[in-house]
């Protein structure tokens, strides 16, 4: 099994009737997907990439990470959104939320480059400083504040501690292709370069370069990765909605938002999917918020936030339904031993493992949350493994960009995500935004 | 400065004259609390903590957390919900999200039974076993599930490695002041014990030995956080709406809620108030999600999340508003320097340092989101420090208590929460759920 999705616990809106009645907007979004007819056309090579990438840059890719688990401690790698969040959900999913503190022989990954709290990127320096280091660049244009500071900060920073020869060999760069600072900056020096494809938009990015180098670096077949996405590609390629899981959670999801919910939360029972759900949010709270529209992405992780958000789902306002990530197999078990004295009267749980007692957790809690009419889509997958992963990331960006169709936006662009960088700007006292700025002035 | 809210940027809602119209609410409110006459009324001992505590207990956690970070490279807090968030939200706010990863002469701090997943406990496990450590356990009946299965196994883990008598002195046990599970089993085998209180329920419980104790293994100064918590228990005194800020901002959330707003965002703009946004999530939310009412409480870091969430905040639904925690002084600064390259064109910036930029992406992030609809109130505080988190942790537990009887709710139950478990004992078999267990086996 790669991917099962289960509609028992999803409530009326998921009968076949109601979905069926979806069919004629799913077919549409279908089309505009796979006929590039629809809006953000452009952003559309996600959709092939599982089987159509480009092989000698992949190779490279593997190069490069076989390079820096040879030559590192650490990998720092500098982006933000797109440009890190992919990466960092993969590494998570797969070796842990604890990767940085487990032994391992892989290098410790530091996501920087997305913050400019002085603080962190203090904090940042001073995890790096003394250990052997290489830098990967994420940043189509080379311009993004946010990475650019810390590019700055951290190149310096090699030169120093390398020299600028050796520390030309621990910067890799992952930009456009052919225009952009970084581009220019990195032909310049002779940093090997890796490519942001043009047709990918940030969000749908952790299957190109810009999350495969990390996530190599990092230890993790990325072969295994590539091919669940391919298995997805394939098995979510059939127009018919009743046929396909992918367009049927699309279709649910647009027909709950039709009835007033507003907020649909991703619930996962592994603290090593927090980052996989921050992925989540971003792919389809950036996707679909826009012209007024989208529901809001928001995340829990199991059971651990059933004692801090699990009141407001089960006795709050009605605005919610959960998406279920659970997983069949964990990675690792431990038993659960008899007890003598059983204080804490577990003993009728003697012999059984703690993963029964999170199954039976995943089981109440659907039914709970069900009665507390907060509907359940639940995705069952195998394992915490690359290949189930590629299937999951695929499933997702795939009922993205047929939601966003139905939803009726432009799922592929972000131009609500330009209004704080224009008045930062404005008031950083950047050229040109001279006007903005005095606009700005009297209203701080 | 303390703590100031600024109510510039949160609409025609935040007017003096809309605010007003709330005053007899709040003064109801206020009588509630400060005569115990509202619901939840046996639960109100946080109100007075910061004063009224006991002070043989507080030398004693100042004791034991001195002997742990003499003798322990690790310690494992065992507990969840309101018996960890507010522990690791202070850990991490003041000093790091890093906090395991960063050099420091104190024990790296880790958070376990709040989870069973069982990959996450016996990752656990290897995280410890090697390491001198102590076990921190904190239930107040000693029988939740998820922490009482983590004491078993860490409890066998620490007498294997230690022998019985000298893990007796590495496990230290908050609980109940008189009965339960756990206070029989720490009366039995001679662990020392601290009070979870009977008056102040988990999610107002960091400024009891629930947080304290392991706040101050991990080095921080407790008595700073509890003087600050102190001027903020002064400070809110005042009954009257318009003189009184905590109030206020109480006020001002119910006049959106009631106007149609069902989110409010907490942002902050350190990585390291990650998991504070964690303890506001689980104070309001558990506090207020009851009856069907509620606003969902959510969390953002920005810039970081201006690139997920932001296009959604933006011009997404309009249903949410925000609230922002600026810090005005860094804990550290980073300069940034002229590149005479400048292909990244930030040579503006030169001379100004990290912190800068950052304060200037909060004032443009401010106005864009204001522009795009959504209100936002802003707390400054001075520092990421105890003294101002002492009094930041006051200010949203009062507002909380408030807040929660303006909308007409028991602020200070969870029956919520009681679903899943019930469910769940019943699928795995526990003696007592037999009838339960029949009716939910169909059903799965």
């Amino acid at each position: 099994m790669s991917l099962k999705l289960n509609l028992s616990y999803a409530g009326e809106f998921a009968s076949d009737e109601n979905l069926s009645s979806m069919a004629a907007e799913v077919s549409a979004a279908h089309e505009m997907l796979h006929n590039g007819t629809g809006l953000g056309n452009g952003f559309l090579g996600w959709v092939d990439l599982p089987v159509n990438y480009d092989k000698e840059e992949y190779d490279r890719i593997k190069k490069a990470a076989a390079k820096i688990r040879s030559d590192s401690q650490v990998l720092v790698v500098l982006g933000i959104g797109g440009s890190y969040l992919g990466a960092r959900a993969v590494i998570e999913f797969v070796r842990s939320n604890n990767y940085n503190l487990i032994e391992k022989d892989t290098p410790n990954v530091y996501f920087g480059g997305n913050t400019i709290s002085s603080s962190a990127v203090y904090e940042l320096i001073e995890l790096c400083k003394d250990k052997d280091f290489s830098v990967n660049v994420i940043s189509k244009s080379g311009t993004t504040t946010e990475t650019a500071v810390a590019f700055r900060v951290f190149k310096e920073l090699l030169e120093k501690k390398y020299g600028k020869e050796e520390a030309r060999g621990r910067i890799y760069v992952t930009t456009d292709r052919v225009k952009g600072a970084l581009k220019g900056v990195a032909v310049t020096e002779g940093y090997e370069t890796f490519v942001v494809p043009d047709n990918v938009g940030g969000r749908f990015s952790v299957l190109t370069a810009v999350g495969l180098l990390p996530i190599a670096a990092a230890g993790i077949d990325i072969d295994s990765l590539m091919q669940g996405a391919a298995e997805a590609r394939a098995k979510y390629l059939n127009p018919d909605l009743m046929s396909n899981d992918c367009y049927k959670y699309a279709a649910f999801r647009n027909l709950l938002y039709r009835d007033g919910r507003c907020v649909e939360m991703l619930a996962a029972y592994e603290p090593s999917m927090t980052m996989f759900c921050e992925w989540f949010k971003q792919l389809f709270g950036e996707s679909e918020g826009k012209d007024g529209k989208g529901l809001f992405p928001a995340s829990a992780i199991f059971s651990t936030d059933l004692h801090s958000l699990g009141q407001y789902i089960q006795q709050g306002q009605k605005i919610l339904f959960e998406t279920v990530v659970w997983v069949n197999n964990p990675k690792n078990d431990v038993p659960i031993d008899l007890d003598p004295v059983n204080a804490d009267g577990l003993n009728f749980l003697a012999g059984k493992s703690v993963s029964f007692v999170n199954r039976k957790a995943f089981e109440g809690t659907v039914l709970a949350h069900t009665d507390g009419d907060v509907p359940n889509v639940i995705l069952e997958i195998d394992k915490m493994d690359e290949r189930s992963l590629g299937h999951l990331i695929y499933f997702f960006e795939k009922a993205c960009g047929i939601s966003g169709y139905i939803l009726g936006v432009n799922p592929f662009d972000q131009p609500g995500v330009e209004s704080y960088k224009k008045n930062m700007f404005a008031l950083l006292g950047k050229p040109g935004y001279e006007d903005l700025r005095a606009q700005l002035a009297d209203r701080i």
